[in-house]
C-alpha cells in the first residue's frame, strides 16, 4: 500500500493519485482515502464527539480496523488523530503523509459563487465564509477543515466540492420565491438546493447505463435518504430541486417536516411558541419521526407498519404522497422525463417505499416492475417494467467518490 | 318584479324562490338576489368601508342603480341600508322583504364539522364560532352577518355554505402535515384549503360539459383570481388542494407568496423581522406585486410585460410556472384525469397567462389550441386540442350561484 503515486499513470495514460476526501461538521469529521482514478477505497473513518469528554476516532481500511477513545478538542486535534490512524504502521492504508497528493472537502453552501468544484484559495476561503450566514451550521466547520488540511498537508491541492453547485443552472424562475426582491437582492433568499453532488453523480451514472451523454438526458433524480430531495435534470443540468434556502423545504424527512404552509408559523407562535422552538420543531421532531410518534427510521417504520402499527403505516404513506408530487410537477417542469432514479439509503434499500412511490402512474408512463424491484436492494440496476415509456433506476450514490473524482480532475490540472 | 313566490313551482315541478346571498367581510358586506332555481340575478350589491367615516352602499339591478354615501358603524347598519336598497320603491327589486324566502351566507372556515352546506341553527352557529381561532379575520364577520340576517329576516331558513366544504374528502394523507401529531390534535393544523364552492362549482359544470355523471369525472380545476388555488378532483370529490391551513399556502398570488421554504421566516426573524412584519410581509407584500414590484393585478402585468418590463415578465414567469408543478402534482396524484379545468379571473380572461401555463406539456397529454385559447376571453368553452389526451376547459365560476343553489335546495327540504 506504500507506493509512491507521483508521477505515475495508469495504463488509460490517467494519473494516479491517492486523495483523501474530508467531511467536516461542527462536533464530527469524517474521511475517506481514495486510490485514483481507480477509485477504490483505501481507508475511511471519522472523529466524532470532537469537543466533548469522550470523542472516538476509528477507521476501517483493506489493512484493519482501528477505534481510539480519546478526548478531541478540535478540528487540530481531530486531524491529528486522523494523521495517525492513515499511516499507523500497523493498519494505516499509507506510510507517510506525503503520499497524499490532493485533498477534497465537502462544502454546504456556495451560494451563488461556486457553481462547480474549484482549487481552494484565500479568495474561495472568502467565498465559503460569506456564505456561512446561511448555512451558520455547516460552512464554518467545512472551512475549520480546509484550513488544518492546509497546515498537516503542506503544499498539497485542495478543492471544495459544494452541495449547491449543480443546482447553480437552475432557472430563475425555479430559484425565486414570490417575494419582494428586496428578500433576494439584500439577503440573498432564494432556493439553492442541496445534495448536488449526490444528485449529479447519479444523474452521470444515469446517461451512462442509458449509454447516452451526459448533455443528452432528461431526469427526476430522488435523493431518499435522511435528508431528501428531488431534482429535475433537464439535458444533465438541474433545473429545479426540491430543497430551497435550507434543507428544511419539499420533502418529508426523518426530522423535518418539508413543505407546509407558513402560515403555521404564525399560528402556533400566537399559541406561545418562540422563533428557537419552532425551528426545533420543524427540523427536529417532524417528518416521519413525528408523524409517527415512533422513529425517523424508514426501515424501522416499514417494519412497525407491518406489524399493525397505523401511525408508522400513515407516516410512510405521507412520505411516498409528498415524493410522488414533486416527481408529477418535474414531469410538467421537463414535460416529461427519461428516466426517473432513486438513490440515497431509503432509495436504494426501500424497496416497499419504492413501491409506494410508483405505484398507480401508469398514466403517467411510470410503470414499475414489481419483481425487479424486490430484487433490488442497496445495488444498481433498472426496475421498470418493458411497458413502462420512462425507465427508472435505482443507483446507489457515492458522494464521498464523486468529490475524489473532482478534486482528482482539479489537482490534475484537469476541468471537472 | 312583486309577485309573491311563495307555493309557486315551475313547469319542471321546482319551487320558485327568492334567495338572497350574503358575504360579509369585517368591513365590507356583498349581497346578490337570485330569482332561483332559473338562477337569475335580479340585484346585487353592497356596502364598504364599514366602521368608517366615509360608507358606501350601492346597489345595481334590472330596476336601476342605487348609490348611498353614509356612515355605516356596524353589521346590523350595514343590513339596514341593504334592506333600504332592496325594497326601493324606485330601483329596487322587492316591495317587501318578505319576498325573500331563503337567505344563503358564505362562511370561510368549517373545519372539520361541515362537509356541506347546512341550515343554520344554534349548534351551527356554535361551530362557525368555533372556528373563529383558525379563521380570525373571516369567521366572526360571517358570523355578525347571519346573526343580522336572522333578524332582519325572521322565520327565513338561514344556510351556511363553507369554503373548506368541498375539501372534507380530503384523505389523510393529502390534509396532514408531517409534524408532530399533537399539532392536529391539540390545535387542529391541517390543510383544510379554501375556494370549495368555486371548485365545486366548475368541476359540476365540467361533467355536465363532459355529459358524466358527476361522480364520474377527475379533474385538474384551477382557480386563478385574487387567491389561487388548485384541486385535484378524483370521481368528483376533492382529494387534494393547494391551500393549506390558511389561503397563504401553495401558489403565487396577488400578494401572497404562495410556497416558500419555511425556514425563510426563521432567517428573516433572526435579521429582525417580527412575527406580525412577517405575516404582513408573505400575505401582502409578496406574489405578483412583490416580485414585479408594480401591482398585484395580473392583466396590467401582462400589458407590462408586452412593454418590455422585465420584471413584470418574471412575475408572471414565476406564476405560471408553480401552477404548471401543481397541475403535474396533481396528475400524479390522480394518475392522470379527464379534463383541466381554468376559473378564476386569470383563469377566465388570461390568455395569456393560460398559454404560459398549459403550453409545452404534450409529453404529459395536454395540448393547448392557441386559438380556441385566444377567443375563451370571460366565456365558457374547450380550449384543447383534439390530439390532446386531457380536455380542457374555461368555466367561469359563480359562488355566489352556487350558494344560491344551495340555499334553495335545502330550504325546499332536498338534500344539496
Amino acid at each position: 500500500m506504500c507506493r509512491v503515486f507521483s508521477g505515475a499513470f495508469d495504463q488509460a495514460g490517467r494519473k494516479l493519485m491517492i486523495v483523501l476526501v474530508f467531511n467536516c461538521g461542527s462536533s464530527s469529521i469524517k474521511y475517506q482515502l481514495f486510490d485514483m482514478p481507480s477509485g477504490r477505497q483505501l481507508a475511511g473513518g471519522g472523529v466524532s464527539r470532537i469537543g466533548e469528554a469522550e470523542s472516538e476516532s476509528s477507521q476501517k481500511g483493506e489493512r484493519g480496523e482501528i477505534r481510539l477513545l480519546a478526548p478531541v478538542k478540535d478540528h487540530e486535534q481531530g486531524l491529528a488523530s486522523i494523521k495517525a490512524m492513515l499511516t499507523d504502521p500497523d493498519k494505516g492504508p499509507i506510510k507517510t503523509m506525503s503520499d497524499i497528493e490532493a485533498c477534497g472537502h465537502r462544502v454546504v453552501h456556495g451560494g451563488e459563487t461556486f457553481t462547480g468544484s474549484v482549487l481552494i484559495d484565500d479568495q474561495v476561503e472568502a467565498g465559503i465564509e460569506a456564505y456561512a450566514d446561511l448555512a451558520p451550521l455547516h460552512n464554518p466547520p467545512n472551512l475549520a477543515g480546509i484550513r488544518e488540511a492546509k497546515k498537516m498537508l503542506p503544499g498539497v491541492p485542495q478543492i471544495a466540492c459544494f452541495d449547491t453547485a449543480f443546482h447553480q443552472t437552475l432557472p430563475q424562475t425555479a430559484y425565486l420565491y414570490a417575494l419582494p426582491m428586496a428578500m433576494y437582492e439584500q439577503y440573498k433568499i432564494r432556493r439553492y438546493g442541496f445534495h448536488g453532488t449526490s444528485h449529479r453523480y447519479v444523474a452521470r451514472r444515469a446517461a451512462e447505463l442509458m449509454q447516452r451523454g451526459k448533455y443528452e438526458v432528461s431526469l427526476i433524480t430522488c435523493h431518499l435518504g435522511n435528508g431528501c430531495s428531488l431534482a429535475a435534470v433537464k439535458n444533465g443540468k438541474s433545473v429545479d430541486t426540491s430543497m430551497g434556502l435550507t434543507p428544511l423545504q419539499g420533502l418529508v424527512m426523518g426530522t423535518r417536516s418539508g413543505d407546509i404552509d407558513p402560515a403555521i408559523v404564525f399560528y402556533l407562535h400566537g399559541k406561545g411558541y418562540s422563533a428557537a422552538q419552532l425551528d426545533k420543531l420543524l427540523n427536529k421532531e417532524s417528518g416521519l419521526l413525528g408523524v409517527s410518534g415512533l422513529t425517523n427510521d424508514e426501515g424501522d417504520l416499514e417494519k412497525a407498519a407491518v406489524a399493525g402499527n397505523e401511525r408508522a403505516q400513515l407516516a410512510l404513506d405521507i412520505f411516498a404522497y409528498r415524493v410522488r408530487q414533486y416527481i408529477g410537477a418535474y414531469l410538467a417542469v421537463l414535460n416529461g422525463c427519461d428516466a426517473i432514479v432513486m438513490t440515497g439509503g431509503i432509495g436504494e434499500r426501500g424497496t416497499e417505499m419504492r413501491q409506494r412511490i410508483l405505484e398507480n402512474m401508469e398514466d403517467l408512463g411510470i410503470i414499475l416492475d414489481a419483481d425487479a424491484n424486490a430484487r433490488m436492494f442497496g445495488k444498481e440496476g433498472p426496475i421498470h417494467a418493458p411497458t413502462s415509456t420512462r425507465k427508472i433506476f435505482v443507483i446507489p450514490t457515492n458522494e464521498e467518490a464523486a468529490i475524489a473524482r473532482d478534486t482528482c480532475a482539479i489537482a490534475s490540472g484537469a476541468t471537472g
